[in-house]
């Protein structure tokens, strides 16, 4: 079986800390630290404060990206964890950000990214030395570490 | 019935042409004309080159992102193309990069974000003077066109 490009998770956020919605400054520090903790290495952000009141933020890291979009209004945010490589754990990203925003209710999932309706990554038009199995895994481990 | 906050749309390019794949400023240039021609509004961008190869970007628009993570070493490329309003076209982008990327085979899947198990937004949180029906889709707009 071949291993499938990364973990992608939808989350959803309700009944959030409102204070902390809209202050861009607090949303960066807590996605940055969301992406440190999921295992990942950060390679920029872009984040942005709307009026009346909203944050949208990006977190790109090297195994894929992170984001967050904000509704104080509702007390409400939308994040994305996509990472990729089996030595991060965005799972653990998802429960702090639950924390740190106060979301008392939120809904999840986790999509895998890189798949065919079958279920597996199509390597068939890899052109390299590497069979469709094993080597799959390795080759997406070194484009991650090579910055 | 309540308005959703948006449509994600998520993408997996297989066999597509590699040239485009590792090419940053081709892989920039064409998520933000993707962000145009689906009726963003472009906040900012953040695009890196991996080594080997392989490109990462982010489009953020006012009405959420747009992301990309190319492996040009297996023709394939995930994007994300996430909007709220009525008044986008997320696969306008989506048929827009299928054709650029000439991939010749996609899958892909549409996420309603904001909702609950159920199917709603839940606005029981909010403050504001509106109703639970029709007022979440006027403020929602009103957010998107204050930059």
């Amino acid at each position: 079986m071949t291993s499938p490009f990364g973990k992608h998770i939808l989350a959803e956020y309700f009944e959030c800390e409102c204070t902390y919605l809209d202050s861009e400054p607090v949303i960066r520090e807590l996605m940055l630290e969301a992406a440190s903790i999921s295992g990942s290495t950060i390679v920029g952000n872009i984040f942005h404060h709307f009026s009346p009141h909203g944050v949208t933020g990006v977190v790109v890291i090297a195994e894929s990206h992170l984001a967050i979009h904000t509704w104080p209004e509702f007390r409400y945010a939308s994040v994305d964890i996509f990472t990729c490589g089996t030595h991060l754990d965005p799972w653990a990203g998802f429960e702090y950000l639950k924390e740190k925003l106060q979301s008392r209710k939120s809904v999840s999932k986790e999509i895998i990214r890189g798949t065919t309706d079958e279920g597996f990554l199509d390597v068939s038009s890899y052109s390299g030395n590497v069979s469709s199995g094993q080597g799959a895994l390795p080759l997406i481990q070194s484009r991650i570490r090579g910055m």
